[in-house]
């Protein structure tokens, strides 16, 4: 049957499932909104290590083996790992993954890396080219701050459209339909997803996928990282319901990852002037993420732990409980060097997206 | 049909075709033993431009085009991309490819990206999810010297360990069979690939891929890459193998990325401890690249360019042409981060595997 649907996206003859996912976050995400739901909480930021590099590549490390733990499943039932992260040569993810010998297709997207890796994660196991891959990505405020703007000791003041970089990391484990069944009621009794735990049911089936292209509005502020985004997010969104021939409206939510409240504003603008109304549906994991008036993080959370570790903190256990139905996952991406951006370069955006369909 | 082979493996059950490629190199890979048969040659490695960075991003633009150009394809013909380079956040490639509008999986592997790309465009197209994927890849000598090592301006000294960071880019359309019939049948006039331009008749073939892990064997000398790869590579060759159930001496050629002179004698004495004796059909691209006394190389080419442009340049008219039958081709990755490295850690490394045949 054909997969490949329209111009952009594929739908999955035999859809793949994520069967079990987990996150990690550091402090302030703790403090946050969210604080509750996620599955492991940093002492401190530096995770028990002596750089904020290094306590990222732990934090994939403690995220993979929740996830397998969860999915009572060792790494060698792993076929692929498909990683990546914000810094430089992904060096979070080189030390994050390689004591665990899973082959690694190593990936960057910026902070749409979660979609990119689930995208990828799913076509190669609907595709029978793995029983099960898994997704993961990080980021750190540290390393992050550091690689991409000011020391931390600056204490440089942040402009309201600034992000704040999320401390965490999450795991997805993507398998099969079969590989599904067998997993879930193995562990249901191990999710810890908060209040929902007792009427998980169903499973999250990932239906199809839509990649996107780099989108260059010539943005060159790398302190509003949202407006370098919403134009990509606007396009992926539009490309996606045309691929799949759907209106807004079929989706409970459209969840982008980190554009931020000043991202979303333009972003619903955006897709307005394309015909496309996501006023009502639209949510953004950055805005999820921290109480901005109290937690003074501006705009939002940003960065690739973002969208992935609300996804499996958040939005994925509302899915598995049947709170939600149906979400088009947007991560979203700032294609920022801080080498091309001193050069005078602009801001370039991407955003991948994948479809999360809760199925008995 | 099972595609999955042993653990670290796939063969395709309908296996894409290879169907264009190109080429781009600047001036000091030009004077070398290759030389004449690179696609484009740069004026100056600059390539118009006022940076490295910028430089790199329009040699893959170069290649890219190109290899469309061989093909009689447009842009829009390609399904996807799959493209990284050595850069922070993937620079050079976010910039090279923007233009095209093609959807874009951003990928990361260091030098072994060459591997990486092409195993994920095959996988993509023996699925069925795409018609044409396009695999793009570039380094420069400038950005990666810069990044990773010393200002040139310093003038540093090199020990004959260190290789050389090869100037180029390259771009591989891959297509299914069919398609591969119509746009061989349509472009082999503008093949322009040295003596062989005339004979050329058969098809390449990527039968099946074999995917690395991170192996660290805790190298911490950034002047001696070979040393770092040697070991993934060594790994790679032998689970390949084993998974394929073959005798290294199943190919012509069994050729890695950029271990270099001092990499390759690591390798084969590695392998011979494991049993495999690849010391009579191992060839490196990184040696094949430059004339090591007259150039003052060092241990030879390296960067992701080096196994992509002898690939596109030199193997690929040998199998075209059926000079060689069957090739191992293993890039090699050196994960060298400069902040990482610089925080004392090490510098493991991986190698993806990609099985080329040639056939009617």
């Amino acid at each position: 049957m054909q997969q490949k649907l329209g111009k952009w996206s594929l739908r999955f003859t035999e859809a793949p499932f994520i069967l079990e996912s987990s996150s990690v976050v550091g402090t302030k995400e703790a403090d946050g909104p969210l604080g509750g739901l996620f599955d492991i909480v940093g002492k401190d930021d530096r995770f028990g290590q002596n750089t904020w590099e290094k306590a990222e590549s732990s934090m994939q490390r403690d995220a993979l083996t929740m996830a397998l733990g969860k999915a009572h499943l060792d790494a060698s039932d792993m076929d692929y790992v498909f990683a990546g992260d914000l810094l430089g040569q992904s060096m979070a993810t080189t030390f994050g993954v390689e004591n665990f010998r899973i082959p690694w297709f190593g990936v960057y997207g910026a902070c749409s890396t979660c979609g990119e890796s689930l995208s990828l994660a799913a076509a190669f196991v609907a595709a029978g080219y793995a029983r099960h891959a898994v997704a993961v990505t990080s980021s750190h405020f540290g390393s992050a701050e550091k690689q991409f703007r000011f020391p931390n000791q600056y204490a440089n003041q942040r402009p309201v459209s600034a992000t704040w970089t999320v401390t965490g990391s999450a795991a997805f484990i993507v398998g099969s339909g079969a590989g599904g069944n067998e997993t879930q009621t193995g562990c249901d009794n191990e999710w810890t997803g908060g209040d929902n735990a007792d009427s998980i049911s169903k499973k999250v089936q990932i239906e199809g996928i839509t990649t996107g292209v780099v989108v260059d509005y010539g943005i060159k502020d790398a302190m509003n990282m949202g407006a370098a985004m919403a134009p990509a997010a606007c396009e992926l969104i539009v490309n996606h319901l045309s691929d799949f021939g759907r209106k807004a409206s079929y989706y409970d939510r459209i969840v982008t990852g980190d554009l931020g409240s000043v991202g979303q504003k333009i972003l619903i603008d955006l897709c307005r002037q394309k015909g496309v109304d996501i006023s009502k549906n639209h949510e953004d994991c950055g805005m999820k993420m921290f109480d901005a008036t109290n937690q003074n993080t501006g705009s939002g959370g940003s960065g690739c732990a973002c969208s992935a570790t609300v996804l499996s903190a958040y939005y994925l256990p509302k899915l598995r409980s049947g709170e939600l139905k149906r979400i088009l996952f947007v991560p979203t991406g700032a294609l920022l060097s801080p080498v091309s951006f001193n050069e005078g370069e602009s801001v370039p955006g991407i955003a991948h997206g994948v479809v999360l369909e809760a199925v008995m």
